[in-house]
């Protein structure tokens, strides 16, 4: 193998690749990065058995071949070289570079030992605008709740069905679902229940990369394809195993009869909950007192050794008075996930699940339970 | 104890004196913060015992009085308010805070109990640029190395003498000393040894504040105080002991005559530097290889388990040709207390002193033993 290549390029490429190289011991072949050669492009691969990342990178190419070498250590060396062309090749095992005042030679390793990613040929597969997708995934992805008794609530669900997806994620105590509008219906419905971590890594990967991904199902396995302008190879590609089992049928436990209705601005809400949280003692009880008839809502916490804090909010409220607790950690991430300057707050009962919904936006609701106070 | 003050102001003054709160389980007292009035002013005031902050906000008083609460949980809570006129009263020990919408009580301890800060009545004192003396402390203050065996060297030693105001910070391998010039010189010679943790803070709560600093002696403790604007009384006092001892006569050991002197750009330096440690190994050695003829510094690093590097520099140099290897970290640390965009680099010998200079600047010299090549 040999190739030129702008430092920029190669960087960028290496900053995407290593996000799931980690530093295993009992597999140390993981800790590296698999350099190909692909037609006009050169390949950069990675993996950590549960999730692979393949990406390509146009430019010019001497001599096909490949080569294995620590992912994160020659992203450390890359980004320390000066903005210019970067010779690279393959002796053995070993990788040569060389740039201009500069020769450098990094042990490699065997790239028969390099684990083989999954293939898609021939799977079936649907389309969905990325940034889209990676919004959707970044309101909900926080609150799956790794488990090892309930795997499939660890994960991210999505369900493809007519002209919507859903992305849905849930611990128990609080579930967020995003849906996004699909202009071309499509015939058959799909799901399946995504592992956090590649959930996480898929937003951060694709956050801002415009382009329509493609999705491709197997049996265990889904791979998120983000194609490249012009030409038939892809730009990106993430793969990675998929969670067993059924999603639970969270749809009949999401309450649709309220006691009380409330709209509040979003900033103050979170900002009061917030310094409440200072005083909400171990438990992180933070409570509600809402009063419809000053159309008032009283946020109060307090803790034996540090003290007691109460403020207020105005808001506009339909229904009844009702004083209800939450663990503030649980009400700050759903007012993080929603942009919109007002949020209604649906109180079904002093302890049954409460809806937040952003204003002018029927896309998302967060669901979360309340606290029996003390 | 009440007072009416702007969140911003309050804010910003438990900003400084937090800094040196820690987490101290032994003396709990020491985790607050003692809020006190003297004339149309607040103070605040914290110590760890070492050292002492005390600041000064004009704000309107209505009843004077003290009250002791924690200083990191105040800190944490005025942040989170919105951007208001706050009102702050003692109430027994507890304090109790007022603001749009919100009311507080926090739980406050006897300021009988609260250490008291040393005082420098009639004590003798000097006057620096703040600006200066902050900038001359971080080109030195990282190089000192707290020693239970020399305790001499774990401070930043200041020497004043005629018009010129040393700093120096040494751990026996590099040492780095500042000249600061006096427009008015002084009568009496003054030394003292100041620890490193004293020496950080005054950096960083001092940057970027512009004016005169006062600095004050007595036997075993030092007074930096900057004054406000128009009024008699200070801004900010912060007070320190000071590290007994004798500190080394350093003088002697820098060296006058050289085997080879060296210009070099220094980012590019620096950089060839940071690429050569990647392959530097456990002894963190990076070797120069200075070459007269050519006029080029090859920067040369090798570890038996990744690979090896090599690249060059063009240089202007003077004397012989000699091979010298260093800790890539003390070379990195230089290079970063250095701004100039030209460095010299004048060797001794391959087993002595080496000096390290900004170009064009007479005032800073940092000097660094090399290793013994493997």
């Amino acid at each position: 193998m040999k190739i030129e290549i702008l430092k920029e390029n190669l960087k960028n490429g290496l900053n995407i690749v290593e996000k799931i190289v980690g530093k295993n011991l009992s597999l140390p072949i993981l800790n590296n990065v698999l350099i190909d050669i692909e037609d006009s492009f050169v390949n950069l691969v990675s993996t950590d058995l549960e999730t692979s990342i393949k990406i390509w990178i146009l430019t010019k190419i001497i001599k096909k071949g490949k080569v294995v070498v620590p992912a994160k250590f020659l992203s450390s060396f890359v980004a320390s070289l000066p903005n210019e062309k970067i010779t690279m090749e393959a002796k053995g095992q070993d990788l040569y570079i060389e740039c201009e005042n500069l020769k450098t030679q990094i042990q490699g390793y065997n790239p028969e030992d390099f684990p083989i990613i999954p293939k898609f040929d021939d799977a079936e597969y649907l389309e969905v605008d990325s940034k889209k997708l990676c919004q959707s995934i970044s309101q909900v992805v926080d609150i799956a709740f790794t488990s090892a008794s309930r795997p499939e609530i660890s994960g991210i669900y999505f369900n493809f069905s007519k002209n919507n997806i859903k992305v849905v994620a849930t611990d128990s105590f609080r579930l967020a679902e995003k849906n996004i509008h699909l202009e071309t219906p499509i015939k058959k419905e799909y799901s399946f229940i995504l592992p956090q971590k590649p959930a996480r890594e898929i937003m951060n990967i694709l956050d801002g990369k415009e382009g329509t991904l493609k999705i491709y199902f197997s049996n265990n396995q889904v791979l998120f394809e983000l194609p490249m302008a012009e030409v038939k190879h892809p730009q990106i590609q993430i793969t990675s195993r998929l969670i067993d089992g059924e999603y639970p049928n969270y749809q009949d436990i999401i309450p649709n009869k309220f006691k009380t209705n409330v709209v509040l601005k979003r900033d103050e809400f979170l900002n009061q909950i917030k310094t409440a949280s200072l005083f909400s003692g171990k438990v992180n009880e933070v409570k509600l007192i809402v009063n419809p008839e000053k159309n008032v809502v009283e946020v109060f916490s307090k803790s034996s050794d540090i003290g007691e804090n109460k403020s207020s909010l105005s808001a506009k409220i339909e229904g009844e008075a009702v004083e209800v607790a939450f663990n503030y950690k649980f009400l700050v991430d759903g007012l993080l996930n929603i942009k919109s300057s007002e949020v209604t707050f649906d109180i079904s009962k002093e302890d049954g699940p409460c809806l937040l919904k952003p204003v002018g936006d029927n896309n998302y609701i967060y669901m979360v339970m309340p606290i029996k106070s003390i």
